[in-house]
C-alpha cells in the first residue's frame, strides 16, 4: 500500500563520500603529522564565537516561543516575507531526508554534478531520479533540484533563470528545490529566499558560513502550507536548545558576517595563488571553498595527506580537488609548504 | 501511489497538550510570582552537570566514529547485546516521527491513556490507529505500542507479559513498540533492552532522567536490520556534536545515576506526603513524576498557577494532576506553601 516504505526496506544504502570525516584518512596515513588540517569541507574554519549556553537551554524542552523567535530572526537575516514561511531543522540534512515525503512518486531531476545527498534521499523515498548537466532539462521534471551556488563547481544560476524555471514547474504542479548552502556571502539578490517564487523551496545552511556544523541547524523557506507540512514531519522540539540560542545570536550579528566576508575574500585570493603556483587550474568555487583541476590531482592529494592535510577528492572526477580554507597562519604555512613540495 | 504522503497533506495537525512549555501558562497568569516553578513535566529537575563542550564539537560535522562511540556507551548503559542494535537520534520524538515509515499501512493499537504523540505520529503516517486500555487486545494489531512504565499512570507491565506479546505479534509479522522513557530508575530487568525480544523496538529517552531535555538525544533499540532502516531515515549527522559529548559523559557515569536514584526516592516520599495532606489521592507515577486524583483538581491547579507553579492537567481526565519534582529547597517551600493554601 505504501511503496515508499517498502522500497526503503529493499534499497541498500548508497555509499556517498563526504568531506569532513577525518577517521578514514587518518587511519590511512597513520604517520602524518598531527593535528590534521581538514580542508575537505566548505565549513568556515573561523567560527562564529559560541555564546554562553543558558543552563535552561540544556535542561528544558525547547519552548515554542524560542523556536518562533529564531524563525523571526532568520526571517530578517534571509529577507523572507514572514516567519511562517520558515522551517527550522536540526541541520539541512534533516530537511533533505523529509522533502521526498511532500509528494507522491515523482520524476526528480537534479542538476549535476552536485552534492549527492539530494539524489540519494529522493531515490530512498521511492521517486524516479535522474541527473542532468543541462539546465534546460530541469523543467521537464515534477521536481527540479538545484544547488546554487553549486557544490563543488560554484556555478551560480541567475535569479531570472530560476524564477522562470519555478514558473514553468508551477504550471505543471511541480516543485523547485534550491539548496543555497553556500550563498551567504553572495549579493543579497542572488538568493531566492527574498521574493520567493511560487512552488519553490529554498534551503539555507547555518553551519557552513558560521563555521558551526556540529550545532546542527538549517532552514527551509517555502510557501506557508509547505512549511507547515515540513514542520509536522519534523515534529515538536526538533531543534536543540543550544542550537536555538546560538542561531539567535549568530543570525542577528551583521557585523560578524561583514568581517567574515572581507576575510574570506582575502583568503580566497591567497589560496588561489598557492594552487596556481602548484599547477592547479581554478575551475570553480565559492567564498568557502575552491575547486581546481590537475592531471596530478591524485599525487597532490596523497602528498598533502602524508603531510596531514585532508582535501576533498571526487571518485567520478579524478582530476578534481576541492580545497576549504585554512583557519590560522600555522595551517596556511603547512599548506604553503606542502603545496610547494607537491608542485 | 503513496497513500501516506498524500494523507499527511490532508490531515490537519491534532492539538496535543504537552507539559514543559511555560509560554501559555505565564501569559494566562501574568501576575504570578517569578520565576515559574515548572512541575508540568517528568524531567529530572537536578540535571547531569554538562561537561565542557570541546570547540571541535560545535565546529566540525559530528564524526561517524563519535556516533559509534556514543552507541557503544549506550550499549553498556542499557545492557544491549551490540551497538548495531542501537539508533541514536536527536530526541526520542525524532524516532516517533519515523517509526510509522517502517511499515505499510497497518493497524496500530496503543495502550491508553498514554503519551499522545504515539497515536498522532502513526495516524499522521496513514495507519489505522486505535486506543485500548485492555492489554489483551494489543495482540490483535499489526503494531502494538506500550509506554512502560506508562506516562502518566506509571503502570508497569511485567517483562513476561511483553515478551509473550512480542512473540504473538512476531508470528503475525507484527511489531511491538515499547517506549521506556521513564524506566531508567527501575530494576534493570524491567527493561526489554536487555534480552531484546524479536519484533520489538525499545525507545530510551536521554533528557528525562538526566534532566537535559534541551540537548535532544534519544535511542531506539531493535534488531539490526530495523536499526539500520531507522538510521537511514534519520540520515547522516542526526545527533549534534554537543549531544554526542554530553551523552558520552552522562551514560558512562554510574555513580551519578546511583545518587540520583537515592535522591528521587526521598523526593517522591516528600511530595507524596504534601499531596496527600492537600487531599489528593495517589493513583500512579514513576520516580520522576506523581499522578494524583482530586475532585478539586481544577481548583488546585489554578491556585498553584496563581502562585507561579505549573502542573500538568489532562483535558480528558479533569480530576487528574501530574506533578514533577521540585529541584531545590526554595521550590519545595513554595510548593508546600501553595499546596497548604489550596488544601
Amino acid at each position: 500500500m505504501d511503496d515508499r516504505a517498502t522500497s526503503t526496506q529493499q534499497t541498500p544504502p548508497e555509499a556517498i563520500v563526504h568531506g569532513g570525516d577525518l577517521d578514514a584518512i587518518s587511519r590511512r596515513y597513520p604517520d602524518a603529522p598531527r593535528p590534521w588540517i581538514d580542508l575537505s569541507t566548505g565549513i568556515n574554519p573561523v567560527p562564529y564565537p559560541v555564546p554562553p549556553i543558558p543552563p535552561a537551554s540544556w535542561q528544558r524542552l525547547p519552548a515554542a516561543s524560542e523556536e518562533r523567535a529564531l524563525r523571526a530572526t532568520a526571517t530578517a537575516r534571509y529577507g523572507v516575507d514572514a516567519p511562517e514561511q520558515i522551517v527550522a531543522a536540526p541541520g539541512t540534512q534533516a530537511l533533505l531526508q523529509i522533502l521526498p515525503r511532500l509528494r507522491p512518486c515523482s520524476t526528480v531531476t537534479v542538476l549535476a554534478p552536485t552534492y549527492e545527498e539530494h539524489a540519494r534521499c529522493w531515490r530512498g523515498g521511492g521517486h524516479h531520479v535522474s541527473l542532468t548537466d543541462d539546465v534546460g532539462r530541469l523543467a521537464d521534471a515534477d521536481v527540479a533540484v538545484v544547488v546554487n551556488p553549486n557544490n563543488p563547481t560554484g556555478r551560480l544560476l541567475a535569479r531570472e533563470t530560476l524564477v522562470s524555471l519555478a514558473a514553468t514547474l508551477r504550471r505543471r504542479d511541480g516543485l523547485l528545490i534550491v539548496d543555497e548552502a553556500f550563498i551567504d556571502l553572495y549579493p543579497a539578490n542572488a538568493s531566492l529566499a527574498t521574493d520567493l517564487p511560487p512552488a519553490t523551496i529554498v534551503l539555507r545552511s547555518f553551519g557552513k558560513v558560521y563555521g558551526l556544523a556540529g550545532v546542527r541547524l538549517g532552514f527551509a523557506i517555502s510557501a506557508e502550507d509547505i512549511a507547515q507540512q515540513l514542520r509536522e514531519q519534523l515534529g515538536p522540539w526538533a531543534v536543540s536548545g543550544a542550537a536555538l540560542a546560538i542561531g539567535m545570536a549568530a543570525l542577528a550579528d551583521e557585523a560578524w558576517l561583514h568581517q567574515t566576508r572581507a576575510r574570506l575574500v582575502k583568503d580566497c585570493a591567497r589560496i588561489d595563488g598557492l594552487l596556481s603556483k602548484a599547477g592547479c587550474v581554478a575551475i570553480g568555487g565559492t567564498p568557502l571553498f575552491r575547486l581546481v583541476a590537475s592531471t596530478g590531482a591524485t599525487d597532490i592529494a596523497e602528498r598533502l595527506a602524508r603531510r596531514g592535510i585532508h582535501v576533498r577528492r571526487f571518485p567520478a572526477q579524478p582530476n578534481w580537488l576541492r580545497f576549504g580554507l585554512p583557519g590560522d597562519e600555522a595551517a596556511w604555512q603547512r599548506l604553503t609548504q606542502a603545496l610547494g613540495d607537491a608542485g
